[in-house]
């Protein structure tokens, strides 16, 4: 079959690999639908994190069962499924306590699953998922085509958005600042509405980017950051800061700024993977902010978000500016990375 | 009246300074009954903290108010008063907020108030408070001496256990581990076990320490820390990690060890002023473990834990396990910095 390998800095390709294949019977193996390139799948791209060797990528895929192994009692031949953006069994004490991307027998995609297996990246014409029960989360019926793109969206971007929203505690009546405009950030803006936020900031300096979150319930947009973005989020907000902020980025500026635009006892959902350096405790303690949040266990958030998908009442799915052909993938990096799409979308 | 300065380091001094009077009509004047010295006070005393000029100090302590200021209502002369560890209107946007350490017309003891007065330190015979209505909390009746210490608690070190408790969202069930075994770290136990945690970890290497905090509710004690210290709770936790991790001392060692003791999902409630370098973020992220805490915000812990007080069901007044008159207030200081002495109580 088809599948996307990282070579190195912006070097993608889309190569002949071996066929997945069964190997423990809880596995299942299942043909893409749709699939997508993730902001940090640009880490690598950028050389910003190193390839030391040639290996599979992609970790969001939404797709049809087309074999399951013995064990696999939930999932059926046939079924539309959302994969989360890593493969937990669902069953062991930290997926209990909700936080199923710390799964004891967990996997993630483009790696060997530990028991012989390989769970292949999300980024090609079939995965083998090896726990199909703990990871896979079936839809009640074959959705409509139109649907796919905020199906897609519970794989990562939209269970992410949620999971700084829910980590910083956005609640009914909240105001929320989300800093980062990509995928994630705007996501992050459309879970703060759903929970009721009264007032969400969003900071962007790019119109496209503003526009989808004014659609997603974004109340005011602010066009600067660091020091400048703090002092207009602080004027907008009576000098006090935001009962929540949503960090979306992951740099230590945005981290700081996430910190300085929280009021005295708000709190900082944070869920962009850390690629800056340490932080001070101070001004977090001086002023009681706490920061809560961390790889998002989307697999959890799939049930809850699933049916205002099916609905339509939710649609994330707008997100995806730019859809491409699997063959394209290289493209498709490239776009993201010239920032010429938001996020975009690949069908096999 | 006399009150204590301190010089520098290991030079606090009882002596000489012009008796409190009011200013601006929503102060009072209260007879300090008991005050006593805080781990925090160390620093200072221990030369981490430069002490540019001598200064006043102490900012724990319980009173008979002997004057107020024209405006004041809900605080009457001859009331036996709690103070929290700084004074605050009450009446706030951060305030009401629950951050009262955040007021916004807030001044700590033993500094200019920024109306044209002077807030004493609290080791000393008198305090002028200068929000009286929003700082001070009257008993329902003079209380007997023997409640004398726990009622001080109230002031700093009970609301602050209680503090990292709430912060690190301890509730019926959780298991909590404790860093530290100051006076915070022991009301940090009995806090714990007042919110029904049903497993309490206690790191001392003390058996004074250990002692009390048994008393107070600990579970298990572990005399070990940094690596080792997490090794053996990791072990007594099923290698998973606590709920909820109460750090009481505030360098990056201890600040780790939380960290690192808290299960996937877990949260770490911080009181410990912190005197380390920054932190590093990935631990925090990869596991999701949270973070939240800072200046416990106590005076709005008064009035939760005052009746349990009053009724002796609450008794942190063990802390204290050395009294000393005023006078000897270099002695006290001495006694804790030396670990002869948990914490050290003062009559004037």
């Amino acid at each position: 079959m088809l599948a996307t390998v990282i070579y190195g800095e912006r070097d993608v390709r889309l190569e002949e690999v071996p066929d997945p294949v069964l190997s423990t019977g809880g596995d299942a193996i299942v043909r893409v639908v749709a699939a997508c390139v993730c902001g940090s799948d640009l880490w690598p791209y950028r050389g910003v994190a190193p390839t030391n060797e040639p290996h599979r990528i992609g970790h969001e895929f939404v797709g049809i069962v087309e074999q399951i192994g013995a064990e696999v009692s939930t999932i059926k031949v046939g079924d539309f499924v959302i994969a989360p953006f890593y493969d937990c069994d669902n069953t062991c004490v930290n997926c209990r306590n909700g936080v199923s991307t710390s799964c004891l027998n967990g996997v993630w995609w483009g790696s060997d699953d530990r028991m012989g297996g390989f769970a292949d990246g999300a980024q090609g014409e079939r995965v083998r998922v090896p726990h199909a029960d703990g990871s896979l989360v079936a839809t009640p019926e074959q959705p409509d085509d139109a649907l796919v793109p905020s199906l897609l969206t519970l794989a990562d971007v939209m269970g992410t958005g949620h999971h700084a929203a829910v980590s910083a505690s956005v609640t009914q009546g909240s105001t929320v600042v989300v800093v980062g405009d990509g995928a994630v950030g705007l996501c992050a803006v459309l879970a703060s509405k759903r929970l009721g936020a009264s007032r969400i900031i969003a900071m962007s300096r790019h119109a496209d980017r503003q526009a989808v979150a004014r659609e997603f319930g974004a109340t005011d947009i602010v066009d600067l950051r660091g020091d400048e973005g703090v002092a207009r989020v602080q004027e907008l907000l009576d000098g006090i800061g935001a009962d929540c902020v949503l960090e979306c980025v992951g740099t230590k500026e945005s981290m700081e700024q996430a910190i300085a635009s929280a009021r005295p006892g708000g709190m900082v959902g944070y869920v962009g993977v850390p690629t800056g350096g340490p932080i001070e405790i101070r001004p977090l303690f001086g002023r009681n902010v706490g920061l809560n949040g961390g790889v998002a266990s989307v697999r959890g958030y799939v049930d809850e978000l699933l049916p205002e998908v099916l609905s339509g009442a939710l649609n994330p799915g707008r997100v995806f500016d730019l859809e491409l052909p699997l063959a394209e993938v290289a493209e498709a990096y490239a776009a993201m990375d010239e920032r010429r799409a938001i996020k975009v979308l690949l069908r096999p």
